[in-house]
Protein backbone atom coordinates (compact mmCIF):
# COMPACT_ATOMS: atom_id res chain seq x y z
CA UNK A 1 0.00 0.00 0.00
CA UNK A 2 3.10 2.46 0.56
CA UNK A 3 3.86 1.81 -2.89
CA UNK A 4 1.30 2.16 -4.35
CA UNK A 5 0.75 5.56 -2.31
CA UNK A 6 4.14 6.72 -3.64
CA UNK A 7 3.36 5.84 -7.03
CA UNK A 8 -0.02 7.87 -7.00
CA UNK A 9 -1.84 4.23 -7.84
CA UNK A 10 -4.40 5.10 -5.34
CA UNK A 11 -7.93 5.33 -5.80
CA UNK A 12 -9.41 4.44 -2.66
CA UNK A 13 -7.95 3.39 1.08
CA UNK A 14 -9.54 1.84 3.20
CA UNK A 15 -8.31 1.06 6.83
CA UNK A 16 -9.25 -0.54 10.27
CA UNK A 17 -9.24 1.42 13.47
CA UNK A 18 -6.08 -0.43 14.52
CA UNK A 19 -4.49 -0.13 11.25
CA UNK A 20 -4.90 3.86 11.74
CA UNK A 21 -3.36 3.61 15.36
CA UNK A 22 -0.28 2.26 13.61
CA UNK A 23 -0.67 4.38 10.36
CA UNK A 24 -1.62 7.38 11.69
CA UNK A 25 -0.45 9.66 9.14
CA UNK A 26 -3.25 7.65 6.69
CA UNK A 27 -6.26 8.96 8.88
CA UNK A 28 -6.84 11.76 6.02
CA UNK A 29 -7.25 9.43 3.07
CA UNK A 30 -8.57 6.79 4.59
CA UNK A 31 -12.16 5.73 5.12
CA UNK A 32 -12.55 3.73 8.52
CA UNK A 33 -13.68 -0.09 8.09
CA UNK A 34 -14.54 -2.99 10.90
CA UNK A 35 -11.91 -5.38 11.38
CA UNK A 36 -14.53 -7.89 9.43
CA UNK A 37 -14.88 -6.10 6.43
CA UNK A 38 -11.04 -5.65 6.00
CA UNK A 39 -11.16 -9.62 6.39
CA UNK A 40 -14.06 -10.02 3.20
CA UNK A 41 -11.91 -7.55 1.15
CA UNK A 42 -8.31 -9.31 1.72
CA UNK A 43 -7.30 -13.17 0.49
CA UNK A 44 -4.54 -13.02 3.43
CA UNK A 45 -5.22 -15.19 6.35
CA UNK A 46 -3.85 -12.54 9.00
CA UNK A 47 -5.06 -9.38 7.61
CA UNK A 48 -3.11 -6.28 8.13
CA UNK A 49 -6.61 -3.92 8.04
CA UNK A 50 -5.40 -2.10 4.99
CA UNK A 51 -7.30 -2.29 1.85
CA UNK A 52 -6.23 -0.30 -1.67
CA UNK A 53 -7.97 0.02 -4.63
CA UNK A 54 -5.46 0.60 -7.17
CA UNK A 55 -5.42 2.22 -11.17
CA UNK A 56 -2.14 1.83 -12.91
CA UNK A 57 -1.30 4.33 -16.00
CA UNK A 58 0.56 2.00 -18.03
CA UNK A 59 2.72 2.32 -21.39
CA UNK A 60 1.93 1.09 -24.74
CA UNK A 61 4.18 -2.03 -26.27
CA UNK A 62 5.94 1.21 -28.28
CA UNK A 63 6.44 3.31 -25.77
CA UNK A 64 8.51 0.81 -23.40
CA UNK A 65 10.75 0.24 -26.77
CA UNK A 66 10.49 3.67 -28.29
CA UNK A 67 13.37 4.75 -25.93
CA UNK A 68 15.60 1.69 -26.70
CA UNK A 69 15.78 -0.07 -23.46
CA UNK A 70 19.01 -1.54 -21.55
CA UNK A 71 17.28 -4.76 -20.17
CA UNK A 72 13.19 -6.20 -20.46
CA UNK A 73 11.71 -9.52 -19.42
CA UNK A 74 8.92 -11.00 -21.58
CA UNK A 75 7.09 -14.02 -19.47
CA UNK A 76 5.01 -16.06 -21.70
CA UNK A 77 2.26 -17.73 -20.16
CA UNK A 78 2.90 -17.39 -16.61
CA UNK A 79 0.95 -19.95 -14.86
CA UNK A 80 2.33 -19.27 -10.77
CA UNK A 81 1.16 -15.84 -9.16
CA UNK A 82 3.73 -16.40 -6.57
CA UNK A 83 6.65 -16.72 -9.22
CA UNK A 84 4.96 -13.84 -11.52
CA UNK A 85 5.54 -11.26 -8.48
CA UNK A 86 8.97 -13.13 -7.90
CA UNK A 87 9.92 -11.83 -11.15
CA UNK A 88 8.96 -8.97 -11.35
CA UNK A 89 10.46 -8.00 -7.89
CA UNK A 90 14.09 -9.59 -9.50
CA UNK A 91 13.58 -7.37 -12.75
CA UNK A 92 13.09 -4.57 -10.42
CA UNK A 93 16.17 -5.16 -8.40
CA UNK A 94 18.10 -5.58 -11.28
CA UNK A 95 17.11 -2.45 -13.00
CA UNK A 96 14.88 -3.63 -16.03
CA UNK A 97 13.08 -1.38 -17.56
CA UNK A 98 9.80 -3.36 -18.02
CA UNK A 99 7.91 -6.59 -18.00
CA UNK A 100 5.77 -7.74 -20.39
CA UNK A 101 3.45 -10.48 -20.29
CA UNK A 102 1.71 -12.74 -22.96
CA UNK A 103 -0.95 -14.24 -21.45
CA UNK A 104 -1.09 -16.04 -18.11
CA UNK A 105 -2.29 -15.16 -14.36
CA UNK A 106 -3.14 -11.86 -13.61
CA UNK A 107 -0.49 -9.51 -12.50
CA UNK A 108 -2.70 -8.06 -10.19
CA UNK A 109 -3.97 -11.24 -8.68
CA UNK A 110 -3.21 -11.06 -4.45
CA UNK A 111 -0.90 -13.24 -4.29
CA UNK A 112 1.44 -12.06 -7.67
CA UNK A 113 0.87 -8.29 -5.65
CA UNK A 114 2.36 -9.35 -2.43
CA UNK A 115 5.12 -11.66 -4.27
CA UNK A 116 5.83 -8.61 -6.10
CA UNK A 117 6.76 -6.83 -2.77
CA UNK A 118 5.80 -3.33 -4.21
CA UNK A 119 7.79 -3.96 -6.97
CA UNK A 120 4.45 -3.39 -9.12
CA UNK A 121 4.41 -0.27 -8.83
CA UNK A 122 8.23 0.48 -9.82
CA UNK A 123 8.05 -0.37 -13.59
CA UNK A 124 5.82 -0.97 -16.00
CA UNK A 125 4.03 -4.61 -16.77
CA UNK A 126 2.02 -5.02 -19.44
CA UNK A 127 0.11 -7.36 -22.05
CA UNK A 128 2.25 -7.62 -25.33
CA UNK A 129 1.79 -10.62 -27.68
CA UNK A 130 4.89 -12.53 -28.08
CA UNK A 131 5.39 -11.99 -32.02
CA UNK A 132 4.87 -8.13 -31.30
CA UNK A 133 7.14 -8.19 -29.03
CA UNK A 134 9.82 -10.01 -31.12
CA UNK A 135 9.06 -7.59 -34.12
CA UNK A 136 9.05 -4.41 -31.88
CA UNK A 137 12.54 -5.50 -30.32
CA UNK A 138 14.07 -6.36 -33.85
CA UNK A 139 12.90 -2.66 -35.10
CA UNK A 140 14.67 -1.19 -31.89
CA UNK A 141 17.74 -2.85 -32.15
CA UNK A 142 17.01 -5.06 -28.77
CA UNK A 143 18.81 -8.90 -28.67
CA UNK A 144 15.91 -11.56 -28.32
CA UNK A 145 17.27 -13.96 -25.63
CA UNK A 146 14.47 -16.86 -25.40
CA UNK A 147 15.48 -19.35 -22.45
CA UNK A 148 15.35 -23.02 -22.82
CA UNK A 149 16.05 -26.23 -20.80
CA UNK A 150 16.85 -27.73 -24.15
CA UNK A 151 21.01 -29.00 -24.40
CA UNK A 152 21.00 -29.14 -28.50
CA UNK A 153 23.68 -27.45 -30.80
CA UNK A 154 21.48 -24.53 -31.68
CA UNK A 155 21.60 -23.46 -27.69
CA UNK A 156 24.46 -21.11 -26.03
CA UNK A 157 25.51 -21.33 -22.31
CA UNK A 158 25.02 -18.24 -20.37
CA UNK A 159 28.61 -17.88 -19.80
CA UNK A 160 29.80 -18.32 -22.94
CA UNK A 161 27.71 -15.60 -23.35
CA UNK A 162 28.84 -13.59 -20.61
CA UNK A 163 32.71 -14.38 -21.81
CA UNK A 164 32.01 -12.84 -25.25
CA UNK A 165 30.41 -10.34 -24.08
CA UNK A 166 27.13 -10.69 -25.79
CA UNK A 167 25.24 -10.33 -22.45
CA UNK A 168 26.35 -6.41 -22.44
CA UNK A 169 24.16 -5.42 -25.25
CA UNK A 170 20.58 -4.30 -24.60
CA UNK A 171 18.43 -7.23 -24.22
CA UNK A 172 14.88 -8.63 -24.06
CA UNK A 173 14.93 -11.65 -22.31
CA UNK A 174 12.05 -14.07 -23.06
CA UNK A 175 10.65 -17.00 -20.43
CA UNK A 176 8.28 -19.59 -20.71
CA UNK A 177 6.92 -22.14 -18.53
CA UNK A 178 8.18 -24.40 -16.20
CA UNK A 179 6.59 -27.31 -17.78
CA UNK A 180 6.30 -26.59 -21.28
CA UNK A 181 9.12 -24.11 -21.55
CA UNK A 182 8.57 -21.60 -24.56
CA UNK A 183 6.38 -22.53 -28.23
CA UNK A 184 8.72 -23.41 -30.97
CA UNK A 185 7.84 -20.67 -32.76
CA UNK A 186 9.08 -18.35 -30.58
CA UNK A 187 12.12 -19.67 -29.66
CA UNK A 188 13.33 -20.28 -33.24
CA UNK A 189 11.99 -16.81 -33.61
CA UNK A 190 14.23 -15.23 -31.40
CA UNK A 191 18.22 -13.93 -31.80
CA UNK A 192 19.67 -16.59 -29.15
CA UNK A 193 18.51 -19.47 -27.54
CA UNK A 194 20.15 -19.60 -23.95
CA UNK A 195 20.18 -22.48 -21.60
CA UNK A 196 21.55 -21.85 -17.99
CA UNK A 197 24.26 -25.21 -17.04
CA UNK A 198 22.50 -27.47 -14.58
CA UNK A 199 26.15 -28.59 -12.59
CA UNK A 200 24.04 -30.99 -10.19
CA UNK A 201 21.17 -33.41 -10.63
CA UNK A 202 18.43 -31.45 -10.84
CA UNK A 203 16.42 -31.30 -13.82
CA UNK A 204 15.74 -27.28 -14.19
CA UNK A 205 15.32 -24.28 -12.45
CA UNK A 206 12.36 -23.28 -11.06
CA UNK A 207 11.55 -20.03 -13.51
CA UNK A 208 12.09 -17.24 -10.89
CA UNK A 209 15.53 -19.08 -10.30
CA UNK A 210 16.33 -18.82 -13.86
CA UNK A 211 15.17 -15.21 -14.32
CA UNK A 212 17.50 -14.22 -10.99
CA UNK A 213 20.48 -15.66 -12.96
CA UNK A 214 19.81 -14.30 -16.24
CA UNK A 215 18.69 -10.63 -15.36
CA UNK A 216 21.81 -10.41 -12.68
CA UNK A 217 24.09 -11.66 -15.49
CA UNK A 218 22.99 -8.87 -17.98
CA UNK A 219 22.74 -6.39 -14.93
CA UNK A 220 26.71 -7.49 -14.50
CA UNK A 221 27.66 -7.31 -17.84
CA UNK A 222 25.84 -4.40 -18.87
CA UNK A 223 27.70 -2.14 -15.83
CA UNK A 224 31.15 -3.93 -16.06
CA UNK A 225 31.74 -4.06 -19.90
CA UNK B 1 8.62 -40.04 -5.67
CA UNK B 2 10.36 -41.44 -8.37
CA UNK B 3 13.52 -39.28 -7.49
CA UNK B 4 13.10 -41.15 -3.80
CA UNK B 5 12.92 -44.66 -5.42
CA UNK B 6 16.07 -43.50 -7.41
CA UNK B 7 17.99 -42.49 -4.47
CA UNK B 8 16.38 -46.14 -2.42
CA UNK B 9 15.01 -43.98 0.57
CA UNK B 10 11.22 -45.27 -0.11
CA UNK B 11 10.03 -47.59 2.98
CA UNK B 12 6.12 -47.39 2.20
CA UNK B 13 4.98 -47.07 -0.99
CA UNK B 14 0.76 -46.36 -1.61
CA UNK B 15 -0.95 -45.75 -4.94
CA UNK B 16 -4.42 -45.39 -6.11
CA UNK B 17 -5.76 -47.67 -8.66
CA UNK B 18 -5.68 -45.19 -11.28
CA UNK B 19 -1.86 -44.20 -10.43
CA UNK B 20 -0.99 -47.56 -11.11
CA UNK B 21 -2.63 -47.72 -14.19
CA UNK B 22 -0.40 -44.75 -14.97
CA UNK B 23 2.77 -46.07 -13.67
CA UNK B 24 2.27 -49.97 -13.73
CA UNK B 25 5.86 -50.49 -12.64
CA UNK B 26 5.05 -49.53 -9.10
CA UNK B 27 2.59 -52.36 -9.09
CA UNK B 28 5.12 -55.03 -7.14
CA UNK B 29 6.26 -52.11 -4.82
CA UNK B 30 3.04 -50.42 -3.77
CA UNK B 31 0.01 -50.90 -2.04
CA UNK B 32 -3.10 -49.81 -3.58
CA UNK B 33 -5.41 -47.63 -1.61
CA UNK B 34 -8.80 -45.72 -2.10
CA UNK B 35 -8.73 -42.42 -3.81
CA UNK B 36 -10.03 -41.43 -0.42
CA UNK B 37 -7.41 -41.98 1.52
CA UNK B 38 -4.69 -41.06 -0.87
CA UNK B 39 -6.54 -37.26 -0.88
CA UNK B 40 -6.28 -37.74 3.29
CA UNK B 41 -2.72 -38.48 3.66
CA UNK B 42 -1.81 -36.10 0.41
CA UNK B 43 -1.66 -32.40 1.51
CA UNK B 44 -2.38 -31.09 -1.78
CA UNK B 45 -6.26 -30.08 -3.62
CA UNK B 46 -5.21 -32.41 -6.83
CA UNK B 47 -3.64 -34.80 -4.97
CA UNK B 48 -1.63 -37.54 -7.75
CA UNK B 49 -2.83 -40.74 -5.85
CA UNK B 50 1.11 -41.47 -5.31
CA UNK B 51 2.34 -41.41 -1.78
CA UNK B 52 5.70 -42.03 -0.10
CA UNK B 53 7.06 -42.98 3.41
CA UNK B 54 10.81 -41.85 2.97
CA UNK B 55 13.69 -42.21 5.26
CA UNK B 56 17.10 -40.32 4.47
CA UNK B 57 20.28 -41.09 6.04
CA UNK B 58 21.99 -37.68 5.94
CA UNK B 59 25.63 -37.50 6.80
CA UNK B 60 26.52 -35.11 9.65
CA UNK B 61 27.99 -32.00 9.84
CA UNK B 62 31.86 -32.77 9.71
CA UNK B 63 31.55 -35.83 7.34
CA UNK B 64 30.11 -32.58 4.85
CA UNK B 65 33.00 -30.84 5.69
CA UNK B 66 35.87 -33.76 5.87
CA UNK B 67 36.29 -34.11 1.88
CA UNK B 68 36.59 -29.93 1.32
CA UNK B 69 33.56 -29.24 -0.53
CA UNK B 70 33.66 -26.54 -3.34
CA UNK B 71 30.15 -24.82 -2.46
CA UNK B 72 27.76 -25.59 0.57
CA UNK B 73 24.80 -23.70 1.53
CA UNK B 74 23.65 -22.33 4.89
CA UNK B 75 20.55 -21.19 5.32
CA UNK B 76 19.66 -19.55 9.27
CA UNK B 77 15.84 -19.80 10.09
CA UNK B 78 14.14 -20.39 6.92
CA UNK B 79 10.66 -19.63 7.46
CA UNK B 80 8.94 -20.36 4.40
CA UNK B 81 8.46 -23.94 3.01
CA UNK B 82 8.48 -22.94 -0.55
CA UNK B 83 11.64 -20.74 -0.43
CA UNK B 84 13.38 -23.06 1.48
CA UNK B 85 12.61 -26.20 -1.16
CA UNK B 86 13.70 -23.41 -3.98
CA UNK B 87 16.66 -23.29 -2.83
CA UNK B 88 17.47 -26.36 -2.36
CA UNK B 89 16.60 -27.22 -5.48
CA UNK B 90 18.57 -24.00 -6.95
CA UNK B 91 21.63 -25.73 -4.87
CA UNK B 92 21.31 -28.94 -6.80
CA UNK B 93 21.35 -27.19 -10.27
CA UNK B 94 24.49 -24.80 -9.45
CA UNK B 95 26.44 -28.35 -7.90
CA UNK B 96 26.89 -27.65 -4.36
CA UNK B 97 27.93 -29.94 -2.13
CA UNK B 98 25.01 -29.79 0.90
CA UNK B 99 22.39 -27.68 1.89
CA UNK B 100 22.81 -26.83 5.99
CA UNK B 101 19.79 -25.52 7.86
CA UNK B 102 20.20 -23.58 11.52
CA UNK B 103 16.64 -24.05 12.25
CA UNK B 104 13.53 -22.50 10.47
CA UNK B 105 10.93 -25.03 8.69
CA UNK B 106 10.88 -28.49 8.09
CA UNK B 107 12.35 -29.27 4.94
CA UNK B 108 10.73 -32.47 5.05
CA UNK B 109 7.27 -29.91 4.99
CA UNK B 110 5.00 -31.09 1.91
CA UNK B 111 5.40 -27.81 0.56
CA UNK B 112 8.86 -27.77 0.95
CA UNK B 113 9.61 -31.19 -0.79
CA UNK B 114 7.69 -30.19 -3.56
CA UNK B 115 9.24 -27.05 -3.94
CA UNK B 116 12.71 -28.70 -4.28
CA UNK B 117 11.10 -30.74 -7.06
CA UNK B 118 13.10 -33.92 -6.31
CA UNK B 119 16.72 -32.38 -5.07
CA UNK B 120 15.83 -32.97 -1.59
CA UNK B 121 17.06 -36.57 -2.36
CA UNK B 122 19.65 -35.64 -4.78
CA UNK B 123 22.26 -33.51 -2.07
CA UNK B 124 22.81 -34.09 1.94
CA UNK B 125 20.10 -31.25 3.80
CA UNK B 126 20.96 -31.22 7.26
CA UNK B 127 20.42 -29.68 10.41
CA UNK B 128 23.34 -27.25 11.73
CA UNK B 129 23.81 -24.77 14.29
CA UNK B 130 25.41 -21.92 12.56
CA UNK B 131 28.75 -20.88 14.90
CA UNK B 132 30.05 -24.80 14.30
CA UNK B 133 29.41 -24.36 10.46
CA UNK B 134 31.49 -21.31 10.52
CA UNK B 135 33.50 -23.24 13.29
CA UNK B 136 34.01 -26.47 10.75
CA UNK B 137 34.45 -24.36 7.48
CA UNK B 138 37.21 -22.29 8.96
CA UNK B 139 39.16 -25.63 9.84
CA UNK B 140 38.04 -26.80 6.52
CA UNK B 141 39.65 -23.90 4.85
CA UNK B 142 36.65 -23.00 3.29
CA UNK B 143 35.59 -19.29 3.70
CA UNK B 144 32.38 -18.11 4.82
CA UNK B 145 30.38 -15.47 2.64
CA UNK B 146 27.22 -14.22 4.78
CA UNK B 147 24.71 -12.21 2.37
CA UNK B 148 23.49 -8.63 3.84
CA UNK B 149 21.28 -5.83 2.46
CA UNK B 150 23.00 -3.07 4.08
CA UNK B 151 25.24 -1.25 2.01
CA UNK B 152 28.30 -0.23 4.61
CA UNK B 153 31.29 -0.12 4.19
CA UNK B 154 32.18 -3.37 5.97
CA UNK B 155 30.03 -5.20 2.59
CA UNK B 156 32.00 -6.05 -0.48
CA UNK B 157 29.65 -6.11 -4.00
CA UNK B 158 28.84 -9.46 -5.18
CA UNK B 159 30.60 -7.86 -8.48
CA UNK B 160 33.75 -6.70 -7.09
CA UNK B 161 34.14 -10.25 -5.41
CA UNK B 162 33.77 -11.85 -9.07
CA UNK B 163 36.01 -9.71 -10.40
CA UNK B 164 38.94 -9.94 -7.99
CA UNK B 165 38.60 -13.67 -8.04
CA UNK B 166 37.21 -14.43 -4.50
CA UNK B 167 33.95 -16.59 -5.63
CA UNK B 168 36.52 -18.90 -7.00
CA UNK B 169 37.68 -20.50 -3.91
CA UNK B 170 35.38 -23.21 -1.71
CA UNK B 171 32.48 -21.74 -0.09
CA UNK B 172 30.00 -21.65 2.26
CA UNK B 173 26.98 -19.41 1.66
CA UNK B 174 24.82 -18.18 4.48
CA UNK B 175 21.52 -16.44 3.83
CA UNK B 176 19.31 -14.96 6.65
CA UNK B 177 15.45 -14.84 6.17
CA UNK B 178 13.69 -12.06 4.28
CA UNK B 179 12.16 -9.85 6.94
CA UNK B 180 15.18 -9.86 9.54
CA UNK B 181 18.36 -10.96 7.60
CA UNK B 182 21.45 -12.69 9.43
CA UNK B 183 21.68 -12.10 13.44
CA UNK B 184 24.78 -10.04 13.64
CA UNK B 185 27.02 -12.04 15.68
CA UNK B 186 27.13 -14.48 12.87
CA UNK B 187 27.34 -11.52 10.33
CA UNK B 188 30.26 -10.59 11.93
CA UNK B 189 32.07 -13.79 12.06
CA UNK B 190 31.63 -14.71 8.83
CA UNK B 191 35.11 -14.46 6.74
CA UNK B 192 33.13 -11.47 4.11
CA UNK B 193 29.83 -9.86 3.81
CA UNK B 194 28.05 -10.05 0.55
CA UNK B 195 25.51 -7.88 -0.57
CA UNK B 196 23.52 -7.80 -4.30
CA UNK B 197 23.86 -4.60 -5.57
CA UNK B 198 20.20 -3.22 -6.35
CA UNK B 199 19.98 -1.17 -9.65
CA UNK B 200 15.92 -0.52 -9.33
CA UNK B 201 13.88 0.86 -6.54
CA UNK B 202 13.00 -2.79 -4.90
CA UNK B 203 13.78 -2.78 -1.71
CA UNK B 204 15.26 -6.32 -1.97
CA UNK B 205 15.87 -10.04 -3.12
CA UNK B 206 13.43 -12.58 -2.44
CA UNK B 207 15.51 -14.72 -0.48
CA UNK B 208 15.65 -18.12 -3.13
CA UNK B 209 16.56 -15.07 -5.76
CA UNK B 210 19.01 -14.32 -3.46
CA UNK B 211 20.51 -17.45 -3.39
CA UNK B 212 20.27 -18.35 -7.46
CA UNK B 213 22.31 -15.10 -7.90
CA UNK B 214 25.21 -16.18 -5.49
CA UNK B 215 25.12 -19.71 -5.87
CA UNK B 216 25.45 -19.27 -9.83
CA UNK B 217 27.95 -16.70 -9.33
CA UNK B 218 30.08 -18.61 -7.73
CA UNK B 219 29.37 -21.87 -10.10
CA UNK B 220 30.32 -19.90 -12.51
CA UNK B 221 33.60 -18.51 -10.88
CA UNK B 222 34.53 -21.92 -9.85
CA UNK B 223 34.34 -23.14 -13.43
CA UNK B 224 36.10 -20.16 -15.42
CA UNK B 225 38.99 -19.55 -12.66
Amino acid sequence: VREALAADAVLELFATADALVRHPELTARASEISVQDAAALSETVTPQGLVAVCSLAQPTLSEVLLVPPRLVVLLVEPNDPGNLGTVIRTADAAGADAVLLDGGVDPYNGKAVRASAGSLFHLPVLQAAGHDVLAAAEQAGVQVLATTGSRNGDTDDIDDLLDAGVLARPSVWVFGTEAHGLPDPLLQAADRRVRIPIHGRAESLNLASCAAVCLYASARAQRRA
